[in-house]
């Protein structure tokens, strides 16, 4: 069901990871109509595939994403009616949505520019890996919009804290990796020719564990957002009875036992 | 509607920008009731006010605020009966919620003492721009009270963590502007001599920028506050489809296209 | 109603300050299944316990705990059926609901092995203070499982960011204590030495205060946690209304006005 050569953006997967990228790094690899959709589409199928465990978000000829073509996406984007403007911030909307409820873990690995929708990308990526260069902006506030776009209000809280999240939306200026690193948002920072390799690296020692529970960790981490703390509780203790059913629980106890180190198979 | 000659606490607008602050500083500008309620009723009137943009809430002789006059304020509230006390408390939090529906950015620029009520307006405050001086203290435990007042348990861990809030509101120890600013709470330190300019000049950086879309962020931030990804993602889509239809959004576009810089009128 | 004396972990109280720690320290002190029902049964009947104002949960021979054994856990578990594992974890996730409900401050004394159960039990705290040496990891995804275990998924972002909670939930990598008070986990980091006496003497400072008023702070830090900003504001000027009508508050003002300490007596 999932299309492994996508039209409107790169993608490659080696060992249970699929290194994904925006195209034309030439102009620092904006977001289409065509991008948004078909990424939403691609994140949707990724939940039935078997053969992805893991994503990794790279960049492209040294920058992340410039976010939304001012061109191809503001321009028309000016002159539409609301039910059209509603239909584009739902599908902006859903491909967050498509990135949280996919099953796999997500990283980010971000060089250069990495702003507007791209900056959302990388904010709804579970983990976050960048280069000294990288420069995340919300910057929606520069085009005269709300810092209110595909989550943001409500993710970027929740990782960096309120305060800063509040200057980072109000001023649409640029995080730097160390912000970033200090802050939260990045979890760590490598040269550029080491990144890919870095966030590779992670994605697959997180394949190589338990991703039937790396997919239950993925959706209770959305699942709990709003809940009350004994409803996450209540929440957990069903999530977790039910990887304790998993043959990965039982693997890892007979490699303790035998004192080996245990072969996940994602069952 | 709005009073810009409040009777409680300084007010001075200039360029879209509101300057308040409490007085009394040669007692540190404790609240009194008369400036709480004040002070609510000005900024439930802020948000019908087209000449305020964005407040800077100032600090006064060198001292933020002092918080509940222990005279005016401590010792008619230990005579009180519980219907009396229900409405002081709601009225202190009746301000919070006005700070945080106002739909104006609040600054809150902080210098020396900055503790009870005070500490609770700097975190009702969007951002947070203090001084190397600024001792920030959350002291309700101290004469013999809860940590949560006016919203404090639930607004402090988001900017600064659960663990952090909990110690402040335990022991109601002074956070030191070192520690605020580690931790998320203050957005800048600067020196004492350049304060009001530093938090006066994001303020106009601010204004400057679509005040409509700013209103949105602001509202969203709040709205937001207890949704579930999906719920905050949908109210996102269509926050951001209202500001689309705002000229602002077409006056970015447009300036970028004439690469010229974006004039916005926050409509 | 207490059981001052338990079977299956250490507990001792002085000054109104209960110090327990888990048991078997040759195996740095792991949890079973009767350590675990009977720790559950202690934090609900503190709620009622006039004796004991806070709680230290102390390390002993140099580690926290190992968390759920695996001998005597884990191994069962892998033989479960699904009604009995619900039961599991439902009993490990009610010894956490134990500890937010039980309306005592709880100190986590951290040193050494910090994992797993051992490590909820230290993020379910209120406050926590570690050594140089403590290493604390939510190693679930090591035997097989979910990183969402007894509110983890909930409660660990609150404390240190989504992004950083992500990292370790996914790659159950120990965090150092250096980490942990750079990301708000840790209060404070002190030699082994100390550790102890540090955590008595946040304890003893913490009873001298006003103890109703400490019981309603962590009932409202666990209470809003899913409430609406406005929501919260309401819920804490009913809870300081409370709080108001204590003998302590009165004594807070008269030994302000009489220029002396106040003595509290958490009524």
């Amino acid at each position: 069901m999932i299309n492994m050569e996508p039209k409107h953006f790169l993608c490659a997967v080696n060992d249970g990871v699929a290194t994904i990228s925006l195209d034309h790094p030439e102009r620092k690899n904006p977001l289409s109509f065509d991008s948004y959709a078909e990424l939403r589409d691609w994140f949707r199928a990724l939940v039935y595939c078997e053969d992805v465990k893991a994503v990794v978000f790279a960049p492209n000829g040294g920058n992340f994403s410039s976010g939304g073509d001012v061109h191809d996406i503001i321009g028309p984007l000016t002159r539409m009616s609301m039910k059209e403007l509603l239909e584009f911030t739902r599908m902006t909307g859903d491909l967050v949505k498509a990135i949280v409820n996919c099953g796999k873990p997500v990283i980010a690995a971000i060089d250069g520019v990495c702003v507007g929708a791209g900056a959302i990308i990388a904010m709804a990526s579970d983990l976050r890996i960048a280069t000294p260069e990288a420069k995340t902006a919300f910057l929606f506030t520069r085009v005269g919009l709300a810092g209110c776009d595909m989550g943001a209000c409500a993710i970027l809280p929740r990782i960096i804290g309120q305060g800063r999240a509040a200057e980072l939306l109000y001023t649409g200026r640029s995080m730097s990796a160390e912000e970033g690193a200090n802050w939260g948002f990045h979890n760590k920072v490598v040269p550029a020719d080491k990144l890919l390799e870095e966030a590779q690296a992670w994605a697959v020692r997180i394949v190589a564990g338990p991703n039937f529970g790396h997919m239950m960790t993925k959706t209770m981490l959305a699942q709990e957002w709003s809940m009350s703390i004994e409803q996450a509780i209540e929440a957990e203790a069903q999530a977790q009875a039910i990887c304790m059913q998993t043959a990965d629980f039982t693997r890892a106890y007979e490699a303790f036992v035998n004192k080996e180190k245990p072969l996940f198979e994602g069952n």
